[in-house]
């Protein structure tokens, strides 16, 4: 099999590209990261795998790539498959990557910037996490729910229109990563929480496989608030 | 005219597409938007011209289209010129978005954090800068000028290869923006210096005009810094 799909189920874009791949079943080998355990920062993975450190990335027979957006629109170039996903036309299109450019410095800037704070740091020092910067950035974080709804699922029952696509998959990884630490991104958003729930749906089972180790994750941080 | 650029030069995504457009030799209408003075943030503006209330933004024909790399992904399919600029190659398309997919979170988030703390926020407060955060901002984005040149630019001319394209031109648009400040951001860094010389002149006179009042700007910074 020629192209090797290099991720961590913990990382938004590498849920996204895990699920569409398969949803377009498109083959790939699947090349697990533990980034828990530092593999990424390896100077064998910076030498061998990619030198952005970072997952996702993929080998496509000898060409590397990294970053999920850029990948998501090489393989809707290279491989064959329907495009419902990632339509072809041109301004439904133009929507879907409308979406996927603003989303960098909205919800998975503040999303991630949360999660940082109020997760992984606490975890990596054993310290409590600094509750002026969970503040702040949950109301960023916030408010980048409130704009989805807003510029985005205001009249129309997905992101680029009347059907799911890969901005869907995008957007609802980065939104369940936060409940991770207890947060429920969708309490008071009746819009976002309807949307969500059918992006699910939509693209079960594969949505729910690669959820699987988060979902065990929120179930604990919801066990604990008890 | 069906094309119009909604836009501000002292934008910094702003001025890639209106270099852009004119490279490309796409005609359009400018429609300057002062940022300064508010105008995108107007109900008129949200509700003719974008909701996103932010520039750039398209109007072609019906079709109302936000967010830079959305806009120069549409245009290099919807309109007849040499892609030159935006290669119709899969595999060095991939190359030319996989940097300004990884741009976002690095110069352009970095350098526009530093950019408004050291000179919007004073200039709109009348209070001098938090130090602190310039401190912290100002080593973020020396970390991204240095990431720039280590990993895109560190064994070839341009960030796809041999030849400029749409990312070299994105790129060195967020580099010029902190200059405003007085800062240099190829001080120290021969790399991206000799290599954003070559951007500017190969985007010439596009690009000296799209940087008029930048120049001005800096020219002021640096005299004032005497």
């Amino acid at each position: 099999m020629s192209l090797k799909l290099y991720y961590d189920l913990l990382s938004q874009p590498s849920r996204a590209l895990y699920i569409y791949l398969q949803v377009c079943k498109i083959p790939f080998e699947k090349c697990p990261v533990a980034l828990r355990k530092g593999e990424h920062l390896s100077e064998e993975f910076k030498k061998d795998i990619s030198r952005f450190q970072k997952v996702p990335v993929i080998k496509d027979g000898g060409f590397t790539l990294a970053e999920s957006i850029a990948i998501l629109r090489y393989l809707s170039r290279e491989k064959q498959f329907s495009n419902e996903w990632y339509p072809k036309d041109s301004k439904l299109q133009a929507q879907v990557d409308e979406y996927l450019e603003w989303q960098h410095n909205n919800i998975r800037t503040f999303g991630t910037l949360y999660f940082r704070t109020k997760w992984i740091q606490p975890l990596l020092t054993g310290e409590p996490p600094n509750a002026k910067k969970v503040a702040t950035y949950e109301k960023h974080l916030a408010e980048c729910l409130s704009s989805m709804e807003e510029l985005f699922l205001k009249d129309k029952p997905f992101i680029a229109g009347d059907k799911a696509t890969a901005a869907d998959i995008w957007a609802a990884c980065e939104i369940e990563q936060p409940r991770i630490t207890g947060f429920d991104p969708v309490a008071g958003r009746p819009v976002l929480s309807k949307w969500l729930n059918t992006v699910r749906k939509t693209f079960s089972p594969y949505y729910e496989e690669a959820h699987l180790i988060l979902n065990k994750l929120v179930a604990k941080a919801n066990a604990e608030t008890k």
